[in-house]
């Protein structure tokens, strides 16, 4: 398994809340996966999120973006803090972050560990991916207002949808799908939403022209949150637009047993700009600071990190020891109850099984 | 309860596939729940939906919204079939008559009847109302498309949101609060949609500051799709816009036993125009037929139906008859087996029970 000597150029982003938790846990097993490979880490850290955003009013600067662009992977955190007005953060650094790098794809992996606590009676055999496109759609933050905060306020927000943008995530699903089990689900609302709606139906059908032994299903949104909760087997590639991908990957997260396992990359397939690996969920200040976030969903990222990057036997042993944790998790379930242990115990325990 | 004797009139619209089969069974217990009330029933039907489009290519004309505005209140069954354009139907029919008849209020309530069978493993105590807007939002029909069907077509969709509009429903949702629970709940996604995001959150701040006994809670829509499955008893009152309405409401059905359980009115609380009432669910084309479609959402349509009207009493009959129902359907699930009834026979069943 020994290969050329090589270094992977890694920006990292802890960012803000439980983010500066989970990102050294990541970096352990990341660590752990490549010794003995011959590939070896370059790291620069990038200071920020809200802190940064305090002391200098920065989000993300032109200079940030030209040196994060200078790396061949980037491992985020989480994003977000009480004390940054809402949006500023979102909109000035991840969503700038995912748009500046032409993260069309943001693809996110729903799968159901066994012996795992889930909501569900009935959860069946979940496992499922979302590719949920990343660069368009409500996201594009094309909204204004006018006469705001007096009675005649009127605030609009702009869904974009571009033949263009819609084409290349549509194939990339269908890829995704033809290395799996060959189902794909077209997720959107267009009985109400008849432009966008009828472009991605359009579109869906077209590229799926070329990938005859895939199957093509489609599903209103609202019907897609409740096959969600009765039906979630039924999935194997979800493709959907920003703000319904969005949706469906929290709702996935909970159902899966928890977001603390939801993992999502943030890719550019033409590999035009570095991929930006991050857990699906957010800051969590509510829980930030006590060492109890649950590192298994930046772990998660790495391991979708290394496949992108190349490594993908790193990649198979970084799933591997997950799916050993879950076991042990599982049987500590069915042995008395659920074991406690802190952010940092979780990722030694997975990074030691790696080492071994 | 004996009351002057007086008419109430009714505009019938069964619409499509199931939507034929479930208003018989509403319209059945509508008369039973009224006998000797002195209220007396005054309907009038629209053949409107599918088989109208068909053979004559109409929607919804003008002369057929006039009629309407005619009457006390709308009983609506569903609106959709596969063979006619995705959109045509639901923006020609429904949405025009929920826009013209100024719905501003979409009004789902959640409830989970003891006994019925639920996705979760610990649903709680699951009761709770959402407030959807339902005249603004991305529901407008404001959007477009240029270079239709060429590499370079670019659809836009446009959620519109005016102070006016959202102040008249949060003003509804904290009156529902008030004399419930005295728990709202505004769930948007303020961190991506800024400004419609800002314009919900303040006008949400400023009337809150006339309910000071209602305690106000933020859930953007993605964590709120988690927590609909992980802690919706958490739920009290949810106000929201017309999006994010309609995929929470449809989740809620689910969790709540099923979508067959889920009613909604559609109501202009200024009276300006009449309300609709109407099954959360489709009109389900894979059961259509079948004479097996659960009418009890449609039941309880009616009952918000003559809550609306004026006839609380008939209203709390009706309710209590569907709990009673509920319960011999619970009874059957421990004894031994679901109960299998058709449509109508639920429909007898409670039409009876009220008679009784
Ligand atoms: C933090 C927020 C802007 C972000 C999103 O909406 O995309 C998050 O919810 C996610 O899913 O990554
Ligand atoms: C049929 C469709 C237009 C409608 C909506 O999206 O509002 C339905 O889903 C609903 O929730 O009543």
């Amino acid at each position: 398994m020994t290969q050329a000597p090589h270094t992977i150029r890694l920006a990292v982003i802890p960012g803000d809340g439980i983010g500066k938790e989970v990102v050294p846990e990541g970096l352990k097993v990341l660590d752990a996966a490549l010794a003995g490979t011959g590939a070896s880490i370059e790291r620069t850290d990038f200071d920020l999120g809200a802190e940064r955003w305090h002391a200098t009013g920065d989000t993300l600067t032109d200079e940030d973006l030209a040196a994060i662009k200078e790396h061949d992977a980037i491992l985020l955190g989480a994003v977000g803090d009480p004390s940054v007005p809402s949006g500023v953060l979102e909109r000035g650094l991840l969503l700038r972050l995912r748009f500046e790098l032409d993260h069309y794809v943001n693809l996110r992996p729903a799968k159901h560990y066994p012996g795992v606590p889930t909501p569900l009676t009935e959860p069946g055999d979940i496992d499922f991916v979302v590719v949920r496109e990343g660069t368009e759609g409500l996201y594009c933050g094309n909204g204004g207002a006018v006469r705001v905060g007096t009675p005649h306020e009127i605030a609009t927000e702009v869904s974009v949808n571009t033949a263009y943008g819609v084409e290349r995530v549509v194939r990339y699903a269908f890829e995704q799908a033809n290395a799996r089990r060959q189902r794909l689900t077209l997720v959107h609302k267009h009985n109400v939403l008849v432009h966008a709606g009828h472009l991605w139906r359009r579109t869906v059908e077209a590229v799926g022209a070329e990938y005859p032994g895939v199957s093509v299903d489609y599903c209103h949104v609202d019907a897609a949150t409740i096959y969600m909760v009765t039906d979630p087997a039924r999935f194997d590639v979800i493709v959907t637009d920003n703000l319904f991908g969005d949706i469906l990957t929290d709702e996935a997260g909970a159902i899966t047993g928890g977001i603390g396992l939801a993992a999502s990359g943030n890719i550019n397939p033409d590999r035009a700009f570095p991929s930006m690996f991050e857990p699906v969920h957010g800051s969590a200040p509510d829980i930030a600071g006590q060492g109890i976030a649950d590192p298994t969903a930046t772990i998660l990222a790495v391991a979708l990190l290394l496949e992108h990057i190349g490594e993908p036997d790193a990649a198979a042993r970084v799933s591997a020891a997950v799916d050993a944790d879950m076991a042990t998790r599982a049987r500590a379930n069915q042995e008395g109850g659920p074991l406690t242990r802190s952010t940092s115990e979780i990722g030694d325990a997975i990074a030691q099984a790696l080492r071994a």
